[in-house]
């Protein structure tokens, strides 16, 4: 099968970078706890976790012999109020990107504006930035924007891993609904990339693997901009799913797939998800016994 | 004939304004002069000739024996101020919406903000406009819009007669080109009904006729939107248009009609494009003299 990895996928600067400040913790033999997942991908939170390193879904769980990583898509105000407050040792792994989201709302935040956030109200980067303004309205859908009122003027801000083609739409609709209406393209550029690279790469094959958590909001954006060009795409959460009988039925026939990953996926998925098409799939076509790749990555 | 008149249609506050004025001095005794086109519309322009008010093309014709009226879409501001300085006698009929751009365009030119005008570059109200801010760039097209560089802030303002999904259409490509962009949505709600009205009645009729000025922006607008609802479209200048032969022979087989008119076009003209398709046509496909219809409106 001939395999093609698009030509941006998987960690991005603000994983790596959250990775590496654990990684430097742990080296120095630093016990850590992470408020929240650190990121949306269950492989890398399964092997952190094997280490010792687990996380807490709430503040009341802290331990104090712990120094406390703050998960990458940032926790709401009055969180990080607290942990200042109570002098609480942490280290803060929220992305930069949407540390600015957070600066740019509580810029924006002023009586005149009506700030309106398009991204999913119920995902822990939007619940956090959200805490930055006063009265926001989280949308995330066209119609969602075409039944607001009318305002003198709106701010508009999108989730950092929201599709840009998305964003655009919404935007567009909003021209209708102020007289003046500011838009920050708050689009991360990894999740740009990513997007287009894919957006390039799924009409040219067979069929497209999108690897990467089910709760990771990039990854499901990949997933959907790949099945818009591709109805033949499947979004599989870690490398193991590929070994399914019934996803090889799927795709046996096939002769080209294009893998994409979120920005959560670690390299090593995506390495495997390359080797397993180019090998196991081919020893299958040719009748021979189903026995696993031989590039195995641990994960 | 079935005859539809757009719910929304002919002349706008701004041009209502505009004439007022002029009829005021008029009755005053007041000798006037204009200075540039007062409105884009040729039947308006040579009622007006016709009583003695006509418009010079530069200020070097300046009379000053006669008031002085600026023209609806406004002038530069070297002009206005031109003459503020040299104390001219003059009346400013610059549609207060155009004027509201002139303040919104002068606001937003700060250092920080590339300022985008988006309308006709060689129309009147956008030679005026532009001239509010240092270093502006004016676009008309999608294309255009997709070409510009990447700046840290655009503050995009629009042409008071702009189709409201052209505009939309650009600022969607601009949410690319700016980290933050501020939209003006300066189309004024005249156009915008006028607009959508003949948007939800170009569809529903056999035939559409748009009446107004050929150079008249928003005439064109309704003209465009209307053709592309339905191609049996045709822009007349004045309802003289309506007789012609090669006209009637086009229209004669259908049996419904949709009329709008542009914000410069006197109510007469379309009262007589009305009673004509009421009348002369059916008169026509009953083989009956070319006659004149019988309810003549002069102009």
């Amino acid at each position: 099968m001939n395999v093609y990895v698009a030509e941006e996928a998987g960690f991005c600067f603000g994983v790596k970078r959250a990775l590496k400040i654990i990684e430097h913790l742990s080296q120095e033999g630093q016990a850590v706890q992470i408020y929240g997942q650190l990121i949306h991908n269950r492989t890398v939170l399964d092997q952190l976790k094997a280490r010792g390193i687990d996380y807490i879904e709430s503040l009341d769980q802290l331990d104090p012999a712990k120094k406390l990583i703050v998960r990458t898509h940032g926790i709401p105000k009055d969180e990080q109020e607290f942990l200042e407050k109570n002098k609480i040792d942490y280290l803060d792994a929220t992305c930069p990107l949407v540390k600015k989201l957070h600066y740019i709302i509580d810029k924006i935040d002023t009586k005149k504006n009506q700030i309106i956030i398009v991204g999913d109200k119920k995902h822990p980067e939007i619940i956090a930035a959200a805490s930055y303004a006063s009265n926001p309205i989280v949308i995330n859908t066209e119609e969602e924007a075409a039944n607001l009122g009318r305002y003198k003027s709106i701010a508009v801000i999108a989730q950092t891993t929201l599709d840009t083609q998305h964003f655009k739409a919404i935007v567009s609709i909003l021209v209708d609904k102020a007289e003046t209406l500011q838009v920050h393209n708050t689009i991360c550029s990894a999740t740009r990339v990513r997007q287009q690279a894919i957006r390039d790469l799924a009409p040219r094959v067979d069929f497209v693997v999108v690897v990467g958590g089910k709760n990771s909001s990039n990854t499901r954006k990949l997933y959907n901009i790949a099945r818009h060009q591709n109805p033949n795409t499947y979004h599989i959460e870690s490398s193991n799913e590929l070994k399914k009988p019934e996803f090889i039925d799927k795709i046996k026939h096939f002769r080209s797939v294009g893998i994409t990953a979120g920005a959560s996926t670690p390299p090593e998925e995506i390495e495997y998800a390359r080797i397993f098409f180019k090998t196991i799939v081919k020893e299958i076509n040719h009748g021979r016994s189903k026995r696993e790749p031989q590039h195995r990555f641990d994960h």
